[in-house]
């Protein structure tokens, strides 16, 4: 189907909002939910949901809503995080310290396996999360070694063009950029920049301007 | 107007984009931009841009596009951020660390003023980008001191909410909430919760299931 290669952005947003909520109900045992129920903990309203599970298939059930396990396992599909998805780090500074230990990756599915820095001090020494620091020659070796499908990027903002290409050159299709500067990089590789301030905007034009 | 507080959530946050890109634009000496142009550097489409400044009054010359100059200066006057923002740091931790030195935050008109911890052994040191540390029983006395509008919480998940209440009791209206936690506020009083892991489910879609 055409369709379901047009699926917005924003409806891959809300769907990952969902699956978080629909995580949570299942952990507290909630096994059925209205779609209602369902919409206001998620912030959105019933007809959004309906609307951005249709570019996906049938979910839910007229009169009763949503089974939350069901629909938690078919998102988390949908999503393409059916599976762990293994991690690389490069740039071992603070964020990327800060992003290895943050415990909500490895409950969603996300499991940092290596660290890279160019630092030969770093290199050789382990993070107090357990993953290994690696010197960036290595990500050739361990790329593939290690299955990692994701190089999260936290360099300086004037390495990162090169760590880029760098995990790219190894065999990594997916980039997460978090360093404050456009990377290019070759077609079929897909790259998505980070920028933190960006919450910021959101809170500062709720505070100020209402 | 009733109309200007029923702005979608997704239109705040394309205008955050706007004015990055009409920033860049300014900086490299870009005075006058199409709408075409400016959608297609945004990632969006000319007419959803139209639609989103709507919102806010009359942008924009027919036949000609847009100043860049003056839509970046209302664009961030409808965001409230047109006067520099000033920020409190409450955890002094690895993510701390990372957002108090991100050179974006004063790019965008944020400014990090002090930071607070309940480890005594920081308190009275100065972080590497020059912000000294405080205990946090400080912020009832800083907080109007230093006019610090916003609380960017980092501590772990145990403390968030102490550190909240305590930002609160000191006067601070907005939060932003770091940790991987929920914390309640009154009413009268904005929290955001930043997930980081929501920017991987977008880039795991597109890598595993296209």
């Amino acid at each position: 189907m055409a369709k379901t290669l047009k699926v917005p952005e924003a409806t891959i947003k809300r769907l990952s909002i969902y699956m978080r909520v629909l995580k949570d109900l299942e952990k507290n045992g909630i096994e059925v939910i209205s779609s209602a129920e369902l919409a206001e903990i998620c912030g959105v309203n019933a007809a959004q949901i309906r609307k951005d599970l249709t570019y996906f298939g049938e979910f839910g059930i007229r009169g009763v809503g949503y089974y939350v396990k069901e629909l938690h396992f078919d998102i988390r599909k949908v999503l393409g995080l059916n599976q762990k998805r293994n991690l690389g780090l490069i740039g071992v500074g603070n964020l990327g310290k800060a992003l290895a230990s943050y415990r909500n990756f490895s409950d969603h599915g996300y499991n940092f396996v290596a660290a890279f820095d160019a630092d030969k001090a770093k290199v050789g020494t382990t993070l107090p999360c357990g993953i290994d620091i690696y010197h960036i020659d290595k990500l050739k070796q361990l790329v593939p070694e290690l299955n990692i499908e994701i190089a999260i990027i936290t360099t300086p903002a004037s390495a990162a063009q090169d760590a880029a290409d760098a995990a790219i050159k190894a065999g990594i299709k997916g980039i997460l950029n978090f360093a404050p500067v456009q990377i290019s990089v070759p077609d079929g590789i897909r790259v998505k920049k980070v920028d933190l301030t960006t919450e910021f905007d959101n809170l500062a034009y709720h505070l100020f301007t209402s």
